[in-house]
């Protein structure tokens, strides 16, 4: 595309906005994506109101290895809420994952996890739920690194999430992780406010106990924001098609396919995990963030794939 | 409240931001508030990403006599799909319908309405059904004032949606209309886009149609915006308390509660309509927008009730 290179140019001669990228074909693209839908009466303008940008966030903005994260907070509240629960010593999934046995655990599968899910994220209230994500976000760490989960970000995403907001860009979360999980954090972590994340949910329920009303969550999905989810999800929540969106793995699909199948400049852009030594390096095998079928399509869709070994100076954000 | 009286003078003594409001306790109430919640350092500040106002849209943004006006395109697209299904002329409710007889089809009760509501809302994409929704705005008429409906708006609302965004809020829909028969026009005539807009919905699928993804309208119910639904849908969909809320009959009863419940400066308004001669006066025996509890609470819990015949001078937008 002769104009993106073209085009490109004028931005980086000013102030890079993206430092941590290197220079290659994916940072071209996406300062030729922004430089083209902001130039004022240009061929390729989007008005502000039309510039949305979805991001899943597992892989995508943050880590998700060894273990989703949000499944890490599920473990570390089985064993806080253990005390209550005197029968999960001898009732599974419950009992294994107390002594420490995941797999164990896991070995009943989709059912194992949603019955360890709804025991720790319904049956409160939304407030004490939030109250519980922002104690826990605030002292856990992760097992590898042991820095704390909101260091796990990737600082190229965070520099990449500011400049397309310092082009008008309305910013979203799209992500299969619960949306009461994110919401309390990711304001602060990633400039994204609560009624910009866009995921899973279980249903609540209004009440007003001793005069006091209260949403009280319930042991049922609502909603599912993953794969074909998405989509229905961004139409659900935003009513309006992005002009870019940000994955890194099949469950980011369709979300890449909706967005990108549309008429006008469209950007989507998968993060390739394939630097085992600054992060982890996983794909087409890999149980948790897959990439197979958006990895073979992204050429002829002309989806940007992001090699977080020759594309990122740094990885992860520096300490707050 | 000595503050609020004192903190409104400034307000009044530059431009009204209010002009077709008689001076009275209700413009008072609500121009104090916003020059209180804005006042940096002020004892009532509330920053800007907290300012959150939610308002019903039947019978509080616009008119909902004599049917609501979804109920009123509802009619009008069995008329209009009526050649596609010549078994309608013998099938109820539709066979009452295309005779004109709205009371028969009706004594189906709320059966009958989601059969019609699903035969004329579901079965398209999402796109097609935007179309759909916009060109009838486009051509129909209110069945007394020969209006466009978009025209069935009230002004003293349009100008407090302004005033409250020149403050820094966020203004946001909450109505127990459909979402998707709001969206296409709520950013034209209320200033509120897509993303703004919550309100009951069905369920809708993403397909891949001959390698064309859309998303299609499916006949299931995916959520009901109205009485204690309606936290249930702000918090889903902002995660935030709001500030203010805005509303009109029994139905917002619970929005207002949540809202004005919590810690700090909240304001919780109802639109009383009284003015028969104007536009129409209905309060505890209307089945359409039914004020009678939120009437009798208003007053201990501190609510505003405006009287549309005393404080609005005018009551609908000037024609576009």
């Amino acid at each position: 595309m002769f104009w993106a290179v073209a085009l490109a140019a004028p931005a980086f001669a000013q102030t890079d906005p993206l430092p941590s990228w290197n220079a290659g074909h994916a940072k071209a693209r996406v300062v030729a994506f922004v430089t083209a839908v902001v130039e004022p009466g240009g061929k390729h303008y989007v008005p502000p109101g039309e510039r949305i940008a979805t991001f899943d966030n597992d892989g995508t903005l943050w880590a998700e290895q060894p273990m989703y994260f949000q499944f890490m907070f599920m473990l570390d509240r089985v064993k806080a809420l253990a005390p209550q629960h005197p029968e999960w010593k001898s009732q599974e999934p419950f009992a294994s994952v107390l002594k420490g046995d995941i797999k164990a655990a896991l070995g009943g599968g989709e059912r194992a996890v949603e019955e360890i899910m709804m025991a720790t994220h319904a049956g409160m209230t939304t407030d004490a739920f939030e109250q519980t994500v922002k104690e826990w976000m605030a002292t856990a760490r992760h097992p590898v690194t042991r820095r704390p989960y909101t260091e796990m970000v990737y600082q190229p995403m965070l520099e990449l999430l500011g400049y397309l907001r310092a082009n008008g860009f309305k910013t979203y979360i799209t992500s299969g992780g619960g949306v009461e999980f994110m919401r309390p954090w990711t304001e602060k972590v990633y400039g994204i406010p609560p009624e910009q994340v866009i995921g899973s949910s279980i249903r609540t329920k209004y009440e007003v106990r001793d005069g006091k009303p209260e949403l009280v969550r319930l042991p049922e999905i609502d909603f599912i924001d993953d794969k074909a989810g998405k989509p229905v999800g961004i139409h659900k929540f935003i009513g309006k098609r992005p002009i870019a969106a940000f994955g890194n793995s099949d469950g980011d699909f369709q979300m890449l396919e909706w967005v990108t199948s549309a008429l006008g400049p469209r950007l989507g852009l998968i993060v390739r995990h394939d630097d085992a030594e600054r992060e982890f390096a996983y794909d087409r095998k890999s149980h948790i963030g897959r990439l197979d079928r958006a990895l073979d399509e992204a050429g002829p869709r002309g989806w940007t794939v992001v090699s977080m070994k020759d594309d990122w100076k740094v990885i992860f954000a520096p300490p707050r």
